[in-house]
């Protein structure tokens, strides 16, 4: 079995060194959220993670969720059920919540870290809670008064549990194309009847209720994605007063047999004239649909980050254990029959890729939740549009990226066990199929390479790319005369202004042919995220340096910096190197012919 | 379920038109390699891969190997041992083993394409008769005459099957660590006694008899690696005479549940005395082994092909019927719903990352097989060395890069299914936790690296590299004027030009510093490969042109020539980037301080 500890150093660096994170809350109104406060947060949430949903790991993997077939019944695996019970006793589920309805009145990036420790305890389990809040976004936001007090409340208290019902079998990214129907009821609600698939937490044995958000068509709804609606339909109805009814016409039809993630239930749900409440404008689902997405999406990343944690940290344990050969510049370790692999560069540069793509990946995704409660608090319109435009442009970085690194530094840690690493018992097999799923849901990596630069950067005149870059300039100028980070900053202001060419370049060449954007966009989400990476690990140096950790932090801080630099940036010319390419390369071969 | 067509057509145009293998098996006296031999053969492995290995493949994952503690046997997945029957009786064990055993004589490369075809349509079934190749090369190359009169025709014939016992609990790469002893009898034959881990078919229900290649240590043995004697096990005693004796004191402990390939068993070996048989010189038994290793190396390498053919194929048809979303330049199927996805260029970027590996990494295996047959057959012994060294030089090469290729074109082709790619009944999945095992075992990339950087490049002068590089240089001088290769020579050469300097350069650090040789050698092994498959890639193009095959083949090749050119070739600047950044950047960070 793998093993997990909470990295409440880094954690605390991040939070309170890199992004002065406390500060910043004072600033934003949110009093509450003091040192003190944070800290005790940090503690009791890696004692929770690392002792209650850690050990249900292997369990969650090797049993997994049970369906029967008579009853539509989910059972989840042994001890989640409990665990989901403390989690609530825990007052954790409305940590972030606002007050009003009974949450913690947290800022939204306090929940961050919470969230990591989750994923890299159990990110089966953590699918269970984490779809409530894509639920709780969609009520606060576009939910009717009534709508928020009777569904929020029992949401943020983990009394119930939300899912996103959006996937049908024709469709999933084309939502457009959906076929579940809603048809108005006199009584002012709606009947909705149709198949969704692919539905986390869409049935389970943890909460009392179970508040599906659905998108349906109205009968004179316009053809495609104008033409879609979102609907509140509970699995026991509930009247507008609150009280609970019969069963409703809502049942799981299924649950998938998939690669990993087994203790998460994934549902095929089947609503048949299941009574439901319209949430917000008619046709308008999909944008109260975003509005879910958006999270749901910084917290896929998270997620990617949570596993690549759990693994490097597997892997550096087995590292220093397993003694099998020597350093190739003579025994280190004479004393023992071998040396300890850690000594072969080839092991180094596995572990460091992890520890890069790990710090430099908490670093951006705490940077971008910061964003989000900068968004919503800062005191003038300019800086909350501005962090809203950051949020929008880092989103897809941070899903697609982190995930993407999230099956990269899996695929290392396993490697760094040899054969022991395909074997079930030492863990690591898990958490590589479990990453598997993390590139695919809320959107494929390819889906956020379209949205971060057809949508981001090219319709919304890249209004998140200049803040960013404009931030990155700013440090750049502020600590070229810093010790620690001066030798990163020539390599780092360089790439700015490749990234801003490279832009230009696409920007230009898709004026004229509109299959560029879709030819580039996955070389250019990469290039942009390993270039913010770059910009993070410059800063990680320098924060590093000016703190209060001690000598090996600062050294470790520094050194990963500049392999960093060294072997990870240069991925930066072959993504470079690809979008400079035109679309020619991809679309030229006719389709009939790849298999000729 | 995923499904399998035998790739026949790309098959033959890589051995007949890209290789010219009927001339080639004429020059080197296999008369009896002839076209209509060859075609016919390809027909038939492709018959028997398709309808008789393919279907088993979804069974053999979802039963797999089942281990009864009391008696210590293996069952194979149902059927598995059925299409061993049928493969022992169309002789498919002895294709390419030499005729006086019972074999066909076949060159030792028109079993490549073999290979290829039944782990595409089998992974986990092909790993039983592929181990016996292991053992027939050690009995043919280190055996007595006795040994190979009466181990090496049941063998051939597929009555026995064979193993490779090396790994222990305590080591793996590090072979000198063993502790399994071998203690002389009075007659001759020695007791084995010790446990072996990872096994593969160590014990199973589709054969009379299993030959245990066994490396174990004589009393007086020197210490590590200098110290290791190879034995003949047999599962069944063998006497001299080759009278089947008793059962021997070999037992099955127990089976690994693994990430994939569930229908090979993977076995713990407990020796318990075992009568074992000499083979080779005492304390000799790395050199003999290393004779199995090599074309067991190959072997993996191809199975990384056969699974990334299989999971392209599958990529290609599903892109080419998931109707979602309409093209960026408008719809292409206005008649229906929505366009394929094969329509978008990114979809299109990751089939074509695939054809570009498959294909190319076909020509890499291929060629790398025909070497083989040239060492052993040609007319002088300076070609005999050459193609000797080439063989060296290629092995890790193939073996590294296309088991890390398999991985990737199993990660992409999952990535076109989306969501339904994480599901098990579309069979992708599979592919991709099969695929995980081949950059592990047989050594891992790391230990390949090892060996093609330290080893066959540096200590051995690179030989193979030399002459490597002079037949790429040939070809360019050749087909400067060829019109659909002409484009793809400037750079060819340049890549050339590039990766002696490299070469010169780590050789230089190297000498001043061997932690060097371990800091380049990932590096240098995948910039290696990119630059060999941009030979293929070249040679494809115009071998393509110059065939009688038809346009849109010769398009497809070109076009994915250029694609791979354009796309896939530029990661060799992240590789040459790295290798150009000194072992530093792996080896300053103390091993304490990786999480201080």
């Amino acid at each position: 079995m793998s093993t997990y500890k909470a990295p409440l150093s880094d954690i605390r660096f991040v939070l309170f060194d890199l992004l002065g994170a406390e500060q910043e809350y004072a600033r934003l109104g949110h009093t509450d959220a003091t040192r003190d406060v944070l800290d005790a947060v940090l503690d009791e949430a890696a004692r929770f993670t690392e002792t209650v949903l850690a050990p249900l790991n292997d369990v969650g993997d090797r049993i997994g969720c049970k369906f029967d077939q008579d009853t539509g019944a989910v059972t989840t695996p042994p001890g989640f059920k409990q665990a989901y019970a403390q989690f609530v006793e825990g007052g954790w589920t409305g940590l972030v919540s606002p007050l009003e309805f009974g949450g913690q009145g947290l800022p939204y990036s306090a929940g961050v870290p919470l969230k990591e420790m989750i994923d890299a305890a159990n990110l089966a389990w953590g699918n269970f809670p984490l779809l409530s809040h894509g639920a709780t976004d969609a009520l606060l936001h576009h939910g009717e008064d009534w709508q928020r007090e009777v569904f929020l409340k029992p949401l943020v208290d983990g009394r119930w549990t939300g899912t996103m019902c959006l996937t049908e079998p024709h469709c999933g990214t084309d939502l457009g194309l959906i076929k579940t129907k809603a048809v108005p009821n006199a009584d002012g609600t709606y009947a909705i009847s149709g198949t969704k698939i692919f539905i986390t937490a869409g049935e389970h044995d943890m909460a009392d209720n179970i508040i599906h958000l659905v998108l349906a068509k109205l009968p004179d709804a316009p053809a495609g994605s104008r033409g879609i609606s979102l609907f509140i339909v509970p699995k026991h109805q509930v009247a507008r007063d609150g009280t609970i009814g019969a069963a409703n016409a809502v049942r799981c039809g299924s649950i998938e047999h998939k690669m990993g993630i087994h203790g998460s239930a994934t549902c095929v749900m089947n609503f048949d004239g299941a009574q439901g409440y319209l949430i917000g404008q008619p046709n308008k689902g999909l944008m109260a649909m975003f509005t879910m997405m958006n999270t749901a999406r910084l917290g896929v990343g998270v997620q990617g980050l949570g596993l690549s944690d759990r693994a490097w940290q597997n892997a550096l344990r087995y590292s220093r254990e397993r003694l099998q050969s020597r350093s190739l510049s003579g025994a280190k370790f004479p004393d023992k029959p071998a040396d300890p692999i850690i000594v072969q560069p080839d092991v180094r540069r596995m572990l460091l890729t992890c520890k890069a793509l790990v710090e430099g990946g908490r670093a951006l995704s705490y940077f971008a939740g910061l964003q989000v409660d900068v968004s919503e608090r800062a005191p003038t319109p300019e800086e909350r549009e501005q962090a809203d435009a950051l949020v929008g442009f880092l989103t897809p970085i941070v899903k697609a990226c982190l995930t993407e690194w999230g099956i990269e530094c899996t695929y290392q840690a396993l490697q760094c066990f040899g054969g022991h690493g395909y074997i079930a018992e030492h863990g690591m097999e898990q958490l590589a199929r479990d990453a598997r799923i993390t590139t695919l849901y809320e959107g494929t990596t390819g889906i956020q390479a379209l949205d971060l630069l057809g949508r981001k950067i090219l319709q919304l005149q890249g209004a998140g790319l200049k803040t960013f870059l404009a931030m990155v300039t700013r440090f750049c100028d502020a600590e070229s005369g810093n010790e620690a980070a001066a030798e990163l900053i020539g390599p780092l202001r360089e790439k700015v202004a490749q990234w801003q060419q490279l832009t230009l370049q696409v920007g230009q060449r898709a004026m004229a042919n509109p299959e560029e954007v879709g030819a580039a966009s996955y070389d250019y989400l990469m290039y942009s995220g390993y270039v913010a990476l770059a910009y993070f690990w410059a800063r990680s140096a320098a924060a590093a340096h000016a703190s209060a950790y001690s000598d090996a932090f600062k050294q470790a801080k520094l050194e990963t910096a500049r392999f960093y630099f060294a072997r990870i940036l240069p991925r930066t010319l072959t993504h470079a190197a690809a979008i400079a390419s035109d679309a020619g390369t991809l679309t030229r071969l006719d389709e009939s012919a790849f298999d000729a």
